[in-house]
């Protein structure tokens, strides 16, 4: 749908995903570092998440592809067109596809969890190569175009394919806190792009279209979009802080009288590492 | 041979592969996992299977070799031609060099098992290195054609340097299963794609040709490697689950008088790790 | 600013930086070496160096912002002009944009130290993106500009962007002393290819003007660039002694009465790590 | 010197590197396999191999800077000419810059060595930035020249820009026998390719010179770059095996009397981890 809605759509699904991790990966990694002590009390079974993540990743590829194809103006699962058999709306189909590889990725996140026995790595592989597929099919997408709709898609790729590699090395470094957080802030970057070129290229109730080929609006847009990575760096921080707050409330208000036994434990340990470590480098 | 054949001979080949390996590899996963609890009688003696696999690479190499050299309108050996000693069939001898280098690589694969001591990993990256060689010299192939044959090569490349990347990481990563499922999905995907260039390029039965510079041939075919791939995960997935299925039938068949004695070693296995792993989080 | 000193400024943050870390890291490099021996004084507390480090960090980007904002031919704040709502200095803007990064990446290394429990390794991440988005605010900067121009700015990314992908390897592999090496001498590289620029775009004292489409100029350029990473290596090499030199000054003055007890202590290490050695060879 | 010693000179050193590296590492490899068994006398004093490696470098990269600034039509030292200061040869300078860097890597090889404790890989380091440096002074040589011309450089930069990484990633995976491997395969192969760039482009007794136009001369050099690589790849084989079959005769005649108490050894040690195997595994 090459239009405002159409990039609203996938914008919100994107930003909604990249909140959510923002929100789940700090918790994970609190609730993970603290668990030993037995504090916190909010103990998110990781497991079931994932499962809800992938069932809603299905959910919103189904959304995407319906609407895709059956928009007034959407090709209605016809692929092609009058006697010649030429090509019919091709641009939805491609976008269709894109939905279609997020929700193959949902339905391995769901199988991960089977009993299957589908390997972890997996998962994130999956993602990657929708992200990937995700970043192919927009490159060869904006072929003949006007060169802000090119420059602006182009910024999107970088986005993109940054977010494929980061989740590739997720496929080997799973649980890797840096890199989760890494990939909630591209998710959230992709987010707020997508919104960002619906309101450029179709300016929603009616405002003045951007010139397309002034290099002035390029060179803002590029600027631009530095600022949306720094805004998302924002939200992510203020994200990471209620986490950490709430994380502390919960621990003050039922950990009092754990505390004791907690700190005694953990200095021990910290004993214990200490003399490892110096071991370790001599 | 620019014709279908040329391209249905390695399509069937890569496809062969990496149905094979869609079967092997998910055997050979679980065949690992049982091992300890002596469940499964397939026992598929790893070593043997590289070998005949090898053997194999080094056939189809040899086959598709003279297969280019001698077909009718085939170089048969001549480099050069006339007294000005211009080149003959240049890419004959490409497609020869291409198949030289997965002899090669087939050459490396039964050499490691031989009792020369070859390295592990010098396999994986001959493979890699015949991959990429492949890439490259299609990259240099394509030279000046129409765009539409440009663009269905070019897509090719994706999956072959894809190919090369990962099987490359397969010489630190060794029997990583992630790896070695996305190796034979795109091992499947080659396979494929050879055959939808075949088709297009070379319509068989004489079917009408198609319009190699229509910009939306070229959009839906680039929608099409993307489906291609969909296709090939789920033949991955049915063949994932196919050997999942017998290798549990198997298991319940013979091991019933088994099972207690494993279940037990494996709940004392569980129990020290649980151990082991609380004192390394804590 | 596009000017000499607009070149000068950021040159001598990141010569400075440079500088900094080639005697920091072989300082700590010696330091973790010794402790165990007691011997060297010098202790530097790391931490304390971090936060330090981030602190400089964030006033260098702040001076570097207001700098380009209110120089008397700056944008001073206002980011559209006139009627039309042209943009107005993007320039300055988009200097501005690169040093909000550094910015955040200093603020994300005194957070690393703050109770906050930020993961070791965001702040390598942070790094890494303020690096990349410096080159990549670079990569459309040069736009229709030139030959010269554009050649010497491309020269710069290839240290700005191996930069990024080293400092990337270190979220990875933190405190690897030869990626902290090569990160100095790349930070140096980049410190004194911003006075080349300086010194060749905008001659200081009115010299001559280079000629910005002579081939030949560009040919030095391209070689001028290799011999200032040479200076850059001569300069680390110099540090790295000096620095050599000085901790084995230390050493030697108040490590006498230490010496025994340590020479017992190592040799009594080297024989256990031969043997542990040996054993795993076997 | 843009002739046909000019390219033999570096096509010579790369060449002896690639060949002395193909016997060496196989050596260092059985060396080390066998040594808990005491068997092989060669006992390769691998400090003192590095060390006249390093010495060896430094000399031809003397070697080369001289050769390329004192020839007769060479830029004797001087880098600008006449009135004007118009750069004075800049190609000779260009070479000279890149045996510069191979000298520099030469002088860190002999560094690791010396008490001044510079850290293992910086050797890795230096080599990997003295390729790239190589192949990035390539990549701006062949500005506005004949096709072939650039082509047959585009090759060698393949091969340059792949050694490059390939050292690059000895600087983490050190003494990994492959990337070993790898890397004199692509010495091997710089070193022929450059006899090959001297033949084609300034034919020795005065052959007639090449088309440089000819498509077709392009697409038989690309192959050729690939039988170069195979020619590569046996050599290494021939080397590998002649190594094999030195160090298994020098271990039968020396080895008889011990080869009791190793067999015994190794059959504990085998037997040893095939339990610890056994148990990592369940």
């Amino acid at each position: 749908m090459a239009n405002f809605k159409g990039h609203a759509l996938p914008g919100s699904f994107f930003l909604l995903f990249g909140l959510w991790w923002s929100i789940k990966y700090p918790l994970l990694y609190f609730w993970r570092k603290n668990r030993s002590g037995g504090h916190v009390q909010l103990n998110p079974d990781s497991q079931r998440l994932d499962l809800i993540e992938g069932v809603v990743k299905v959910v919103f590829s189904i959304v995407g592809i319906l609407a895709e194809q059956f928009v007034p103006d959407g090709p209605h699962l016809h692929l092609t067109q009058g006697e010649g058999h030429s090509w019919f709306k091709l641009m939805n189909w491609q976008h269709s596809t894109m939905y279609l590889f997020y929700g193959i990725s949902g339905v391995v996140d769901i199988l991960t969890i089977s009993p299957l026995g589908v390997p972890l790595g997996l998962d994130r592989l999956m993602l990657s190569v929708a992200v990937f597929i995700e970043g192919f099919l927009f490159y060869f997408h904006v072929h003949n175009r006007a060169p802000l709709d090119v420059h602006i898609h182009s910024l999107l790729l970088i986005a993109v394919f940054g977010g494929a590699f980061s989740i590739l090395l997720e496929v080997f470094q799973r649980d890797h806190f840096v890199l989760e957080l890494f990939r909630s802030s591209l998710a959230i970057l992709q987010g707020t792009w997508f919104w960002q070129i619906g309101f450029v290229l179709f300016p929603p109730g009616g405002g003045t279209a951007w010139d397309e080929s002034d290099h002035d609006n390029i060179m803002f847009i590029t600027m631009c979009f530095c600022w949306h990575y720094a805004t998302a760096l924002l939200i992510m921080a203020l994200n990471y802080a209620l986490v950490w707050c709430c994380v502390r409330r919960c621990a003050d208000r039922t950990g009092a009288d754990l505390e004791l036994g907690r700190l005694m434990k953990s200095s021990k340990n910290t004993s214990q590492k200490a003399l490892l470590q110096e071991s370790d480098e001599e």
